[in-house]
């Protein structure tokens, strides 16, 4: 085992502090592929968690699993013209097969949209079969320029569900509600407050109508999109032939949804809740949730006896982890902060003379001492503790650093110290543009919690003479 | 929802049941690209639980999930000659990024032998590091050319587990372990029994030192290679340094296995149990265990308010499905049976007069009548028995068409007869190519569980004059 370094603090280097944490905290390797990523298990069994636990939501929701191919051929993929244009420049193009050249080319999926629209389409018969219901747990592939681990990766790993609707206002309802059901999941999962709202035109998917998102706010201000859920419409249904029998009898298109959350959700606990120690994972979706560490086990039999009788009777509910190595107890306490684990209990002989354990909060560093054959009793309040303060302090940070802004002034200055800011926007495409490039800020969202107002505003955008009735967020954005 | 299409029985044609099985049980659909699938509810469910159920042996045996990125430069593809001429036909290339062609190749993953391998080399300091226990969830591709939806396809999805330990008797005990574990799950969860043993040198995989496989035999008798463990020696240790100080504090290469099974299983699974109505699932890996079948519910309110009943009783155990659409009896009935529902039970108003359900065992198709309220607590009984015998009937017919053989003549006769052929082998190669041409059978392995004989015996084939002291099993395979 290698020994550990030191971690840049955040306040100094946060892009450099991350890198710090991600490669210590046994989350990553690279990839020998550049822009690739290799997830240890200390990443992957988060991600492991995340996909259970939303599994079990998405089967309330009778949400179906499948799984369909990894390479589309490119007939198939020049069908809806947006769609193809969003993604031409990042496809992973497939040209040959051992020194054969093939006499079709295959992208590799980025999103998969028309390999769904084309199951669909040979699928559904009538309103009968609708709705339908389908989820992919897959890799894609998006070939970034500039990538940073979980954020933006050449490859990544997500959840895109793909939905079949008879009727345009279930759909637009569907489309709502999970969105909604991601920003739940964060708070009760990730401990990750998130502003709902809507993407502008310029930001919308690539083919749909519109598309819904959760915001976050990591710890450098910074906002991450971390999870999207669009309305299609027909856009896809259209091009694709994917018709049903209505009520009428007639041939109507159907009325699609998508919706995603990725591994870029490592990225937002990571940002959103680690210090200067390391990661700080959620309890609910923590590998290890609790570290025994005993201390000076060789000198005292009690330690190991009662390490092994916490170990025994914690496993059963929680996951545990035993740190048996020979390292020293300032080590072992050091590597379970750097990874992560939200609690840990320290087994020593001085506390045991009183049969007593010290147990560590990763997220206060606060140290709870107690009779031993208390832990049981005790662990699962405070892993919610740790839950709740972790989201605590993420929503207040989001919510001092929201602010709200009235000219272009204010704007660019509040962009400047890193905060979320809301500020009525016209929407247009080229406004968006150029703010983009005089601020580094892009719309996050227009957000679904601020009423609009009655009358119409300006724009806060200095050069635009549009009036307005949107209140926008903006922020520079990972 | 589509009408049910006559499936044609397997008597008949074997490969056309299979084919009619698989689309017509909610199973498959094709994909747009050739020789590529799509894993409909009902496959990928079952995988779903294999993976559960897999995921839950490997924790016991202390295997860490991890996850590998699927592009491969061709540059470090290139390093194991083997290995590079075994897959080197079948790799699909990427060349270019949309309109861009790439500096260099990448091959997508057909197995991650050397993604591993890179991975090890840059985390591998001592003695101390090792054992390293990693597995990962993954799709790979190899460009076949003639496909078989689960069996043969262009993308499939496994587990693919990679280790690295410090002493090669302990490696080698890995490796057989974990054939023995594969073998213990297909029985215990797939129904499916296996013959253990060993690959002939010319059945290895590219780049193992040895094979270990666990062989099905499907109805038709063919056999089916259901999982596979290589020991690889330190073949891949050497050309990609993989080094850890031993405790000499001498830098000597690690030695590596690796191992896997993939949804090849929900293959063997279908063509193991399935009939002339359609797939059979067994119990512990059906993604529906129970199908509630309400009959004549519109005109009975008795109907709806028991199967309300058991569903919120039994939903609570088990995995169980509900058809409330407006079809007939018969057409629920088929449609349950042939997507493989182990247990179906019909409640109707007839039984209801004396408050009694019918319970259709999918396996036997035997009907058991029982007062509702008891259903509950013979469920797991009946669900258990199912697996029983589907295990049972699938053994009868492995033993009873594996046949022992003394010379070429029999070998061809029971060959022609799709029996598993146990005979003496030299295993030479050319040997193995020649009986391959002239019979069409493989050798599958030679069987861990027969003795060695302790004189050397005159190998089958005809022309060869070697002596051997190995049995080997030989058949036509899939």
């Amino acid at each position: 085992m290698k020994e550990l370094e030191k971690i840049t603090p955040l306040e100094v280097d946060f892009p450099k502090w991350y890198t710090d944490v991600v490669k210590q905290g046994n989350l990553i390797a690279y990839g020998p592929a550049k822009g690739t990523l290799i997830f240890k298990p200390n990443s992957y069994g988060i991600w492991e968690l995340i996909q259970e636990n939303l599994n079990k939501i998405f089967k309330e929701k009778d949400v179906e699993n499948v799984y369909l191919p990894l390479l589309i051929p490119e007939s198939l993929f020049n069908l809806e013209r947006d769609h193809l244009e969003g993604f031409n420049p990042e496809l992973a193009t497939v040209t040959h097969v051992g020194d054969k050249e093939l006499s079709e080319k295959y992208f590799i999926r980025p999103t998969s949209e028309v390999l769904f629209a084309d199951l669909f389409k040979n699928s559904i018969e009538s309103y009968n079969d609708l709705p339908i219901i389908y989820n992919q747990w897959a890799n894609v592939v998006r070939w970034e320029k500039t990538t940073n681990p979980f954020l933006r990766s050449r490859e990544f790993l997500w959840q895109e569900g793909h939905t079949c609707h008879s009727d345009p206002i279930e759909a637009r309802r569907f489309t709502r509600g999970m969105i909604t059901t991601y920003s739940k999941f964060l708070k009760n999962f990730l401990a990750i407050p998130t502003i709902i709202g809507k993407k502008t035109p310029y930001e919308k998917f690539a083919g749909a109508c519109s598309t819904y998102t959760i915001e976050a706010m990591m710890k450098d201000g910074r906002a991450l999109q971390a999870g999207t859920s669009h309305y299609l419409a027909q856009n896809f249904s259209k091009p694709y032939s994917i018709l049903f029998k209505n009520k009428k009898n007639e041939d109507e298109y159907v009325y699609q949804t998508s919706w995603g959350v990725s591994t870029r959700l490592l990225g937002a606990i990571i940002m959103t809740h680690g210090d200067n120690r390391g990661v700080i994972i959620p309890p609910r979706v923590a590998p290890v949730q609790i570290d025994l560490i005993e201390l000076f086990a060789a000198k005292s039999p009690k330690v190991k006896e009662v390490s092994d009788e916490l170990f025994e009777l914690l496993r059963r509910k929680w996951r545990v982890r035993v740190d048996k190595s020979d390292k020293q107890p300032g080590f072992k306490a050091a590597n379970s902060e750097i990874q992560g684990v939200p609690l840990r209990i320290e087994i020593g002989p001085r506390d045991l003379e009183n049969n007593q354990v010290t147990l560590v909060r990763r997220d206060t560093l606060e140290k709870i001492v107690m009779n031993y054959k208390e832990v049981k009793e005790k662990v699962q309040t405070i892993l919610d503790e740790i839950h709740e303060n972790l989201f605590n302090k993420a929503k207040e940070r989001l919510d001092s650093k929201t602010v709200w802004v009235s000219n272009y002034e204010e704007f660019k200055k509040e962009i400047e110290k890193n905060n979320f800011v809301i500020a009525p926007f016209c929407c247009l495409d080229e406004a968006e543009m150029k703010i983009k490039e005089e601020t580094g800020a892009t719309s996050r969202c227009i957000p679904k919690t601020i009423d609009k107002p009655d009358e119409s505003m300006d724009c806060i955008f200095d050069t635009c003479k549009s009036k307005t009735n949107r209140y926008v967020v903006f922020a520079k954005a990972y």
